[in-house]
C-alpha cells in the first residue's frame, strides 16, 4: 500500500481490514509531500533525471510473486505548481522510466491492484478554496463517501449493481465493434481509431492471479484501446489535468496518423511538453473511456483536481502506455502482437478529460457508416 | 532513509541538510507501529513467516548501487512485549533472513551507513514512566542531545576529538593482539577467544565506497571479531533487552566451545529461546565490545531501553553475525577465510549488555599470561 502520510487514518483502518480478511503482510509505503518540495527547494539543478529504481524494482518484484497493490491518492494536486516546470518534467521522465517494470504488470492485471481516495489538508483546501480546513475536509469526505458509493445503506450491493451496469455497457459496445469515435464539441473534433481487436472494459476486472478487482473506487467508465496510429483531428480538454503535482489547464492539441504535433495550454505548458517528449508513444493514446456527463462526480459539480475522481466526471483519453488487457484474447498476444493491433507503448499513461455536457460522441462502423453513441455528454 | 511515523520532524530536518549537502535523492521509508501491532492483533496465525522479501532485496540493491544509508530509531522499544512471544519470534526469523543480503552489505561497510536516535512519546514514556508525556520528551531529546554531542559548542570538533579519542584506544589494543578477553563479575565467568588477525574498530569508519561515516550516534565502543568456536563460561545481562520491539531481561547464559549451551531469562525466554534457534550462527558470538563504566551514556544512569545508547553504556556482546571488517587484510580475505579465522555467520546480530561499574576485563596473552584491561567497568 501506498499512501499520503495525511491518510494515515485511513491506511490504518484499511491495514486492519486487509489482516482480518486474511493478508498476511500489509506494508505501506508512506509519501511525504513535505519531503518532496525539500528537493525542489534544495536539491543541485544536476540531480533531477535519479528516481529510486532500487523501489520500482522492487515493486516490480512483489508484484511479480502476486503482491495485491493498494494506492491511497490524496497528495496535493498542486504540489508543484510553482516549481521550476523543466525540473518537474525531468523528474517525472526519471520517474516514469524507472516504474516502467512495475507499471507493465500493473497494466497486464497480473494482479489484483486499486486506487482509492483520502482526504487530505492540501486537497480539500483546493477543492474548497473558501472554506475553513476543516469544513472542506469535511466536505471532500462527503464527496468521496457519494463518489465511492460508502454511503449506501449497503455499499457491497451498491458496488455490484454498479459494476454489472457498467459490464452491460461494455457488453453492447463490444457488440457493435466500432472501428472509430468521432468526438466533438467546442474546440474538439476528433476521430478515434480503435485498435484491432479492441475490447471494452469497465467495473470489476480479473486480474491473472485469479482475484477479481476495482482498479479504481470511484469508477463510472468504460473504456478501450484506441489504435496508436488512427487517431486524428483537434481536441480541446474539459477539465484541468493534474500531473505529478503540476498543473495543466485549457489543453488543446491536434492530432494527425496518430500523434500528438501541436500542443499548448494555458498553464503547465513546459510540463506538457516534458511529458510529450518522454518518448515516442507519450504521443499517442493508449486508452479512450466514455463516462456519461450525468455521473455521480460529474453531478457533484465539483472539480476535484485529481485524476481518480476527474475522469469519472468525463470521457477521456490517455497519452501513453495501452491497456493490453483491453483486446481480445491479449492472454495469447505478444506484445509486439498487441503492437501491430495498434495497442500503443510508452513509460507514461497520463489521462485528461474531454468530455461535457457539450460533448457529441458517434461511433463509426467498418463500412463508414455512423451511429449517436452520446448526446449532450449521455449515453444515446 | 527509515524513520518511525513519530520522527517525521527530524527525518525531514535531515531531508533538507542531505539536499543542502549534495544528495541527489532522498526516499524516507515510515514505520508504523501501529501497523506492526494491528497485524499482531488481527492476522492469522499461520502468517507470521512472512516478510516484505521485495522490499529488503531492494534495499540490497540500492546499497550496492552506492546508496547511503540512515536509521533514525525510536520506535516503541516495548511495542510487542503483550504478543505471544512465538508469533514475535517467528515474525523476527522471518524478517532476519529476507534482511540478510542487505545486512550482509551494511556488515562489510560497502556504502557509507548511520544510525540516530529520535525521541518519540511511546520510547519516552518507556524511559521516564512517571513523567508526563511532554516532559518525558523534553527529558529523553535532552539525554539524546548530550550523548551524541549535539549540545556541544561545536558538536563537529567535539565529534572529531571524540573519533580521535576512541582510534587511540583502538591502537592500543590492535597493538596487543590478545587471544581472548576474560569477563568476571556478579554471575559472570566468561573467556571469550578472539578471531586470529581480528582487528579492533571504533569511532568512524572508512566504507568502501570511499566515504568515511560515524556508523553510530552515539558510538562510545571499542569492538572486534570473537572466535566463534572459543567463548566459554558464563555471562549475565547487566541491562534489560529490546528485541524487536519484545523486552528480555535478565539473561543468564553458558557459552561450551563457542556455543550458547543454556539459556534463561526472567521476562521475554522465548523470543530469547526463537532468536537462538534463528540459526546456527545464532548461538554463537558475533562481536565483543568494551565501553567504559564512565561513558556519557552510562553516567546519565538512565536506561534508554534503546541498543543504540545501551550498548554505548555498557561492554558488551552480540550473538550472530560477525563484521567483516573487523579482520586484518578483510578486503582481501573471502567469506571462507574469514569464517575459518572464526568470524561467525548468522541472519542475526544482537548485542546485549554484559558490562558494568562491577565488571572487570582481563586480557590474555599469546602466552597466557594476563593483564587487567578493564577494573570495576573503567580502563586501566
Amino acid at each position: 500500500m501506498t499512501a499520503p502520510l495525511e491518510a494515515l487514518a485511513l491506511a490504518r483502518r484499511i491495514t486492519e481490514q486487509a489482516y482480518k480478511a486474511g493478508a498476511s503482510l500489509v506494508t505501506t509505503l508512506f509519501v511525504d509531500d513535505e519531503a518532496t518540495l525539500l528537493r525542489f527547494r534544495y536539491a543541485s539543478d544536476t540531480m533531477f533525471d535519479r528516481a529510486p529504481e532500487w523501489f520500482y524494482n522492487g515493486l516490480a518484484a512483489a508484484y511479480a510473486s502476486g503482491t495485491a497493490r493498494l494506492a491511497i491518492t490524496g497528495s496535493n494536486p498542486a504540489l508543484l505548481a510553482n516549481e521550476e516546470p523543466a525540473k518537474v518534467a525531468r523528474a517525472n521522465v526519471a520517474m516514469s522510466k524507472a516504474s516502467r517494470p512495475a507499471l507493465e504488470l500493473i497494466a497486464r492485471h497480473e494482479i489484483n491492484w486499486t486506487i482509492v481516495p483520502s482526504a487530505t489538508p492540501a486537497w480539500a483546501k483546493l477543492v474548497f478554496p473558501n472554506e475553513s480546513e476543516q469544513d472542506a475536509m469535511s466536505h471532500l469526505w462527503d464527496g468521496i463517501f457519494a463518489a465511492t458509493r460508502a454511503n449506501a445503506s449497503d455499499p457491497v450491493a451498491a458496488w455490484k449493481k454498479h459494476t454489472t451496469a457498467l459490464e452491460r455497457r461494455v457488453d453492447i459496445l463490444n457488440g457493435k465493434r466500432y472501428s472509430a469515435l468521432h468526438f466533438r464539441g467546442p474546440g474538439t473534433d476528433l476521430r478515434v481509431g480503435l485498435a484491432d481487436d479492441h475490447l471494452w472494459l469497465g467495473g470489476a476486472t480479473m486480474s491473472r492471479n485469479g482475484i477479481r478487482c476495482i482498479p479504481n473506487m470511484p469508477t463510472e467508465e468504460v473504456f478501450t484501446t484506441p489504435h496508436k496510429d488512427r487517431v486524428d483531428g483537434v481536441v480541446r480538454s474539459t477539465k484541468p489535468l493534474s500531473y505529478q503535482g503540476a498543473l495543466i489547464e485549457n489543453i488543446e492539441v491536434r492530432f494527425e496518423r496518430g500523434s500528438v504535433v501541436e500542443a499548448r495550454s494555458t498553464q503547465g505548458e513546459q510540463v506538457l511538453r516534458g511529458m510529450l517528449d518522454t518518448d515516442e508513444g507519450a504521443r499517442k493514446l493508449g486508452e479512450v473511456a466514455l463516462v456519461p456527463h450525468s455521473s455521480p462526480v460529474a453531478a457533484s459539480g465539483i472539480l476535484y483536481w485529481n485524476t481518480l475522481f476527474d475522469e469519472n466526471a468525463a470521457s477521456h483519453i490517455a497519452l501513453g502506455q495501452a491497456y493490453s488487457t483491453c483486446m481480445r484474447n491479449s492472454d495469447s498476444l505478444s506484445t509486439e502482437e498487441r503492437f501491430a493491433r495498434g495497442a500503443n507503448e510508452s513509460l507514461i499513461h497520463v489521462d485528461w478529460m474531454i468530455g461535457s455536457g457539450e460533448v457529441d460522441v458517434d461511433g463509426i462502423n467498418a463500412d463508414r457508416s455512423s451511429e449517436p453513441v452520446m448526446r449532450r455528454g449521455e449515453w444515446v
